[in-house]
């Protein structure tokens, strides 16, 4: 996966994996350090290979790497990825209230303009 | 839905909702304004009832709402969920890269006292 952009099938695939308490509560864990799967078990009510699965699926996404150590193999979470994913709902969140903002703005404008609609005049 | 934290459920539905490209399209075409399912149905090859599923989707994630005007129901963005999700992955990413940078730090520290192996003073 590039990081310079995700394509849509990143995107698809990122935040599918995010659609998940449990796979949420596994970043969560993984923000504070590497864990393996044993450790990642633990707290969770869930069997280990079940785990496996949802870092498997972190892991497809981009949003976690596994090292080649065999013997301990600790996933760790890409914050690169994390970011795009912010990138990209910002894009959206700021356009939209920034247009929200001119909005205001024009009704600001309009109030001003008819002075006789004011609600603070009516008072 | 309450703006003040999004429940598990709430997380897990508008991931979910993110999670397809024709709905991150609609999101898109969405930050620039309101408008209704002709209107969204337009540039895409698919069918308005197909539109209509996916803005149920949305709406049921908090993400879209919309009017109760019957004759035109044009959806709107809501930023403030939009805003809850970057909140939520930027918890968990500023905390690995805060760690990555304390790591950094140790790794310089590490250098810094052992000289021998630095790498600038090899060549």
């Amino acid at each position: 996966m590039t990081l310079d952009s995700l394509t849509d099938e990143h995107l698809d695939r990122a935040f599918m994996a995010l659609a998940d308490p449990v796979r949420r509560a596994i970043v969560a864990r993984l923000s504070r350090g590497p864990a393996t799967v044993n450790e990642l078990a633990e707290p969770f009510a869930i069997t280990k290979q079940a785990v496996s699965k949802h870092i498997a699926v972190l892991e497809q996404a981009g949003l976690v790497s596994r090292s080649r150590d065999a013997q301990r193999r600790p996933a760790t979470l890409v914050p690169e990825v994390l970011e795009k994913l912010t990138a990209w709902i910002d894009t959206y969140r700021l356009t939209t209230e920034s247009r929200f903002r001119r909005l205001d703005d024009v009704l600001a404008g309009t109030h001003v303009s008819t002075p006789t609609h004011r609600k603070d005049q009516e008072k």
